[in-house]
């Protein structure tokens, strides 16, 4: 039995294990480094193949590409990178006290001493119980194999019926794969009772599963699937419906980290499912170091362990493992857990917690809520993004972000996700400084807009009603003008007093409680603030106004 | 004499003035509010102006309206926010001690007593000697009737020829709007050696520059214009070339703060220019606050005193001092200085200070260079930005951005400005956190790549070139596949081994001084790190590669 020697030792071919073995070599000229998979295809962009599928990208070994069109494969890594890639070995097991991996090949067993070793052994989709083995008409999303079949068997005209179980991002990309691109009838089926779950809250997703819809796509929210059989065509059984008979399954419910090496050597995995890495990257044994989907990270909101799937962070990780084994001090701190996803027309990111998950964790939160554009209100191409913002009652801290709409929801997002990893509070959104121009933004952003409410409610008690919430028999007051109200009416009772007349006309309100309506809700914020000091009654303000509340996307 | 009382009085009903007025009235909803301007146009967004000249804004009173498209006139402010506004009064004086100020109406003089006043004056454009009075056909754009008097010269046919003076951010703007809308000649005119000073170093200005010249716009850098005539048609005489004969001249070179009432009551001007403030809003005199275009902000990045006019800062200023005014706490810090333009298809963006301004402060600054896609680059549309990093050698603080290209600028100036804020370095840009997905951003952000380069040098040593900067006597090594090298020749004189190949053809380099080249740089700064450890001549890298060098917008 042969024993082959790497400084760096690394298994897993993805984007966190190869991002480790370039920095390496950048900082260590010298080192044997050598990377094993098992799999046949490297360096995938997973997150790519979607598009593959949906045709967007025409060759899927695009998603293998560098920039500069070249294939990432072993001998590229060998000439540009002067590191050693080895497919289709399988790491079998660790022997950490004498730092050795065996590994499987097809000719028979290698054993591999590391100097340093690297666990990137991923995440592999869940499969749900009662689903028949993978198949050319049963599969995930994950591999090459799944995009290049799929497709496959689109171009030769043999899908017309899809089912997707799983609404997450993946399942949403894949319905307008199907949808849009090849016009498949598609019926998505989600256990939750909403698309997007651990994502977004059920009000945010409302509006991604209204737009699904429109483009024809089956939802089917709540929906558990008891078992999947296959024969000629594939009949998926949801509980208490009837049989769907489809071409193709897709199974989308989100993926496990692969951990069964790590957990039989005796390296700690958490009660996330993931294994446990300080802010090194370092795994409890010597030597040893994890990074990618097969970790876990520390939520900057909660400081509790927590399984990310996210490529942007697997690369992050890889580079500050390499960085300590090469005796720098990097460190991977919290995460904030930022996600965009594209659906159809529609976008959708978040980053934090959302309300029911804080919620859930024992925090006691609030919420706001705000339609937005994208541009100037007066600008031409202006897009509509709707917002939710959910902090800490009490401290004001920022818990997280949700964005949907036609317009651009990722910078946003991005600025908030550095308020969020600081520990900010909503009175430092204010704070923030945006670049101004009509055609990108308004003079004012959505972040400062966002803050300021949440203040409001904070420091002087003005409380919105969310966009899905019963207001009881609380009185709605519509304060739109009468061109507003005719183009765009309220759908439910409303008494309506023109913001420009509430003044002279207060003595015409309802008693009792009231809450004030908009278009978009700043307008009724501002009346609800200046009535609460006029009336008996309860005065509250509907959040992101008619607009956000009739989900109308503009 | 009359005397009339307000709780609070406000100078300039514009953002800063009338944002004061308004938070103000929903701290104290008993205050008697009172707005004075000299204009009749109140509440004009003049940032919009250009693009009312050009025609995107159809109805030049959208930019007075909210969003819900009530005009912001007098009897908005009366009506929707209690708060009465008059036009046509011009404030000649302030008794601090007395606490009153006078002003001129139509039909005589008014004396006003305060219990707060805010100063919000704002700006006023600069005009360069030589000038004669501004008339129909010799403008700047800053207020309604200079884009109304345009746009009706344009509609009815009036003008072929344009001549703009200053080629900043509203010149650059203007040169769209004319020729590309109106199909008109426009000669650009400016004394700075580049396009958009102050906002872009010349390297980065270049790239605007070019993209103007394409757009058949007639950019005049270094010219100093003399004087401008007007009889018939207006003829321009810039310094040492031939008169120029066009059919209206906009003059475009900057704003001053408009301090003389401010200076005339002992009210304290700073040496940039603007009315001294402190965190607050407030001036050195007791219940005299200033917010707006007319007061200095501390620069983020030197501590120093710096004019900004920009529509953004005025907002958040207005807060803050009515804020205080009504007992609350709010501050309003530094100021890092972010802006964007659109020019034609080409956006430009920018935070902090260039590298020409940093130097001029004394500061010992580094840069980093690179050529970005604004989404995964395997996606389609995938749309290409420039990028240059300023950062203080030795403590690696950012110290500013520069964007520029066809994709999207605003997310990154608008993160990066987060850091700036914080005094963050170059090493913190690694711990940004990034949503993720392929049709909206790549799996390592820009900003993850120029902090990463930034890192390169400053710890490793491996040097960039610019991309304008002339490389002397050294050799260049083109590391790009024949096919790159192909598609897009490199014009010049280089040594083509493909990346590839560069580790078993080292002998064949050439000896000294080398550059090595690649299409967007991180090939050519990865070659550079490894062979600096390997010759004897220094070994730099061209930031951004060829693309940026040859300003291939993509």
């Amino acid at each position: 039995m042969t024993t082959e020697r790497a400084d760096l030792l690394v298994i897993g071919a993805s984007a966190a294990g190869l991002k480790c073995a370039a920095r390496f070599r950048r900082l260590r000229p010298e080192a044997r480094i050598l990377v094993l998979d098992a799999a046949k295809d490297i360096s995938v962009g997973a997150c790519g193949l979607p598009y593959v599928v949906s045709g967007d990208i025409d060759d899927p070994e695009d998603l293998r590409k560098t920039a500069f069109d070249v294939l990432r494969d072993e001998s590229f890594f060998a000439s540009y990178k002067d590191i050693e890639v080895r497919t289709g070995v399988r790491a079998e097991s660790i022997d950490i006290e004498a730092g050795t991996v065996h590994a499987a090949t097809g000719d028979g067993t290698v054993t591999f001493s590391y100097g340093e070793l690297l666990l990137a052994t991923g995440a592999a989709p869940k499969v749900p119980s009662g689903m028949p083995a993978f198949s050319d008409r049963v599969r995930a999303v994950k591999a090459m194999d799944d995009a290049r079949g799929i497709r496959g068997l689109l171009q030769t005209g043999q899908i017309e019926e899809v089912g997707i179980i799983g609404a997450g991002f993946i399942g949403c990309e894949m319905a307008e794969a199907f949808g849009s691109m090849w016009g498949c009838s598609v019926t998505l089926l989600e256990a939750a009772d909403q698309v997007l779950p651990g994502m977004l809250d059920p009000d945010m997703a409302a509006i991604v599963e209204s737009e699904l819809r429109q483009q024809s796509v089956d939802v089917r929210t709540g929906t558990l699937v008891d078992r999947v059989e296959q024969s000629e065509g594939v009949v998926i059984h949801p509980r208490g419906a009837a049989p769907i008979e489809v071409d193709l399954v897709v199974v989308a419910i989100g993926v496990a980290p692969q951990v069964a090496l790590a957990k039989a050597a005796g390296i700690e995995v958490g009660e996330a499912g993931g294994i446990v890495v300080d802010q090194h990257m370092r795994t409890n044994a010597p030597h040893v170091y994890a990074a990618g989907d097969c970790v876990e990270c520390t939520s900057a909101v909660t400081g509790k362990a927590k399984m990310y799937a996210l490529g942007s962070l697997a690369n992050r990780q890889g580079r500050v493992a390499a960085d300590h084994m090469a005796g720098r001090g990097s460190k991977f701190g919290p995460v904030a857990g930022s996600m965009i996803v594209k659906a159809f027309d529609l976008n959708a990111s978040a980053t934090g917690l959302t309300q029911g998950e804080a919620a859930r964790m024992g925090k006691d939160v609030a919420c706001v809520w705000g339609t937005f554009g994208d541009r100037a209100h007066y600008y031409p191409e202006e897009r509509r993004v709707f917002a939710k913002m959910v902090f800490e009652r009490g401290t004001g801290r920022v818990i997280g972000l949700q964005l949907v709409g036609r317009g651009d929801v990722a910078r946003l997002v991005d600025v908030l996700s550095t308020v969020l990893l600081r520990g900010g509070t909503v009175d430092d959104l204010l704070d923030l400084e945006f670049a101004y121009a009509p055609p990108f933004a308004g003079a004012l952003d959505p972040l400062h807009h966002l803050g300021a409410m949440a203040m409001a409610q904070q420091r002087d008690g003005v409380e919105p009603v969310g966009p899905t919430e019963d207001w009881g028999t609380s009185t709605c007051v519509d304060v739109r003008t009468p061109e507003e109200a005719q183009a765009a009416p309220w759908a439910g009772e409303a008494v309506h007093v023109p913001m420009g007349e509430v003044r002279r006309r207060v003595s015409e309100l309802p008693a009792g409680d009231v809450v004030v309506v908009c278009e978009k809700g700043p307008r009724s914020l501002e009346v609800a603030r200046w009535l609460g000091g006029l009336r008996d009654g309860s005065v509250r303000y509907l959040a992101g106004g008619r607009s956000l509340r009739q989900r109308d996307l503009g």
